[in-house]
């Protein structure tokens, strides 16, 4: 680890971080200048002005989304400002472009206020066809994608939430069918109820799951339970109808399903082994799991996951969002509709030809996710 | 010109925009993805919470600007508003990037409200090294970049003004060499009040001119005239300190330079007959200037510039622009200040070894000059 470190500062020190923002176009002779900026750059600018839509026909915006943060949720390292987010933006710009051929660009917003960053990213999407938004804290996520979406007729994503929940449900499909069980009749519960845990629950109950227990840092989550906000309480709604209260030791007996994204070693050996027979466990909290790789086959989960590399079955988003807005874009998509997740989750699902154990979902590197995605997307 | 509206549309179309956004970074292993998103991505995340200056270190900010534009003075249309504008910010942006190997964004925002553009800004500017401003109209623009310069700690540039000022600075000190007169002697005219007008007159004086006359829509600016703006009142101080009252050819008459930062057509051949002897014109209005070359030369002028390409003397601001924020990007100079401006303007001409009425500027595509002016910069 100390060694990644050290590695990882010099690569971002030597590269000068990890984007550039190129010319596409030929500017090398007076009538290249004539064409592309005055006076030919004129005639595009007065269609737009005539018709706002044709700035999707003659200029990036088409195929340019930005990259959102506030810096509040940054990671696994909290809140640690916009600016300071920034590697992790662009990062995701750099796989945006790599997987998907989508070019994005970072923008870190110097305020975490909702009322702000909703006007600044309504003020600044005229540069942009597509919204991703990235590692803002919940619920303070839930409030601004609502409205974003609300407000802008381009797509607006908030990939903490619906990224990891399309790979995770993707990732189930498949575990199910090795274990050989049916999504309507599993009892999962997941443990961590912000952007992610909240986004998961929702998708998989459009889905077809109807049992699953929500489990936050004061325990299960039910109808009537002090200390809910309002994302919650929604959800306490049409999860554990049973009531069943106490902690994750105490939901997780007699479950099929784990699902981890919260926080690193919150489960137990003892508590998989209470689980019912083959035990699915996704403990997805990033670098360390909600449960070892080890403790968690020693307690007799017959299908793991984790966000980690190093291991079989890695849950990462960058298997769908560049799929996701490269289909969104082609289409002039205005929204990331419920219908275009699920179709992504079992898309990429459908990727794995015969699940096994070890692999319910492709690799990072798999030749064509993007594309595949894109085009289901697209229909 | 039809030719070119349609040739231009085309080329727009057929290139999709003038911009991407690549990676600058391997990411086809699974080590690169451990060094630069997860989990090494956190280690400079961790390094600039510390300290917010490392964002320089190892990010792309350091190497970045933002084009940033409220829509409200595009070339000449006027007010067409921000996403109409995006043609030009992105031509803007790749000129950056092909003669200043500088990385631009363009940022159009749907607000042209004063305190709503700088607080938007002033909220992204973590993600840039620079900001240039870009067809904003005045006198608004000037309250945008003074409250900007004052909030921000990375160089905020209206490229309009100083960009402007600085390439015609540069042609009237090799214009003065070709007629044989000095800057604290002759008489100028400079007929036009907006951005450009009032920021090169600044320029002008802080290189030694002394008998400026402004000219705008309602005559011959002078201390006490009414309608002056608090950015003409300044002005007046120090400007037409004989108080000459009339429209442009009053005042033209006997003058040494005419400066034409306004609407085609304003000059005729007869005015340009009452100047002094060797008259220096400057018809910059672009596409159509003041006054055309034919009557210019008619009129008996000696040095005639326009902002064409069609023309010796082309006053282009991409002269300047790429290579004043190279310079003040290598050295994070805070701010781009007037000593910096003059020394641009002074390297710039003296790129011309020997000036003559046809050559008073270097070419657009002559080799390195974003290059000499960097280097002028940063010292």
């Amino acid at each position: 680890m100390k060694n990644l470190r050290r590695e990882a500062l010099d690569a971002h020190k030597k590269y000068k971080g990890k984007l550039s923002v190129v010319s596409k176009v030929p500017l090398k002779s007076v009538n290249d200048m004539n064409l592309f900026y005055t006076p030919g750059v004129a005639e595009p600018c007065k269609e737009i002005a005539k018709r706002p839509d044709d700035s999707f026909k003659y200029t990036s915006r088409g195929h340019t989304i930005a990259v959102v943060t506030d810096g509040s949720a940054v990671l696994g390292l909290g809140n640690i400002g916009a600016v300071a987010g920034l590697p992790v933006m662009e990062g995701k710009c750099a796989l945006f472009k790599e997987f998907g051929g989508v070019d994005a660009f970072p923008i870190c917003l110097d305020t975490q206020n909702v009322d702000e960053i909703v006007s600044i990213v309504r003020a600044i999407s005229g540069s942009f066809g597509g919204i991703n938004l990235e590692d803002i804290s919940a619920p303070r996520c839930f409030e601004v994608e609502e409205r974003l979406i609300r407000e802008l007729d381009i797509p607006v994503f908030h990939d903490d939430q619906h990224g990891t929940a399309i790979v995770c449900l993707a990732g189930l499909i498949n575990a199910l069918k090795v274990v050989g069980k049916t999504a309507g009749k599993v009892k999962v519960v997941i443990s961590g109820a912000g952007a992610a845990g909240i986004a998961i629950t929702k998708l998989m109950l459009k889905y077809g799951f109807k049992n699953i227990c929500l489990v936050d840092s004061r325990g299960s989550i039910y109808a009537g339970r002090p200390g809910l906000n309002k994302y919650k309480k929604e959800l306490a709604k049409v999860t554990n109808k049973k009531k069943v209260k106490g902690g994750l030791g105490d939901v997780l007996n007699g479950a099929d399903i784990f699902i981890g994204v919260s926080c690193p070693n919150v489960a137990t050996k003892e508590m998989i082994k209470s689980m019912a027979d083959d035990p699915i466990v996704f403990a997805m909290s990033n670098p360390d799991p909600e449960i070892s790789v080890k403790d968690a086959k020693a307690g007799g989960a017959r299908v793991i996951a984790t966000g980690r590399s190093d291991f079989p079955n890695q849950i990462n988003n960058v298997l769908v969002f560049p799929g996701i807005f490269k289909g969104a874009l082609a289409v002039r998509a205005k929204n990331i509709t419920d219908k275009m997740k699920l179709v992504a989750a079992k898309t990429l699902a459908g990727l794995v030809k015969k699940p096994t154990a070890n692999r319910i979902i492709p690799g990072v590197f798999d030749k064509g996710v993007a594309d595949v995605i894109a085009k289901a997307i697209k229909k």
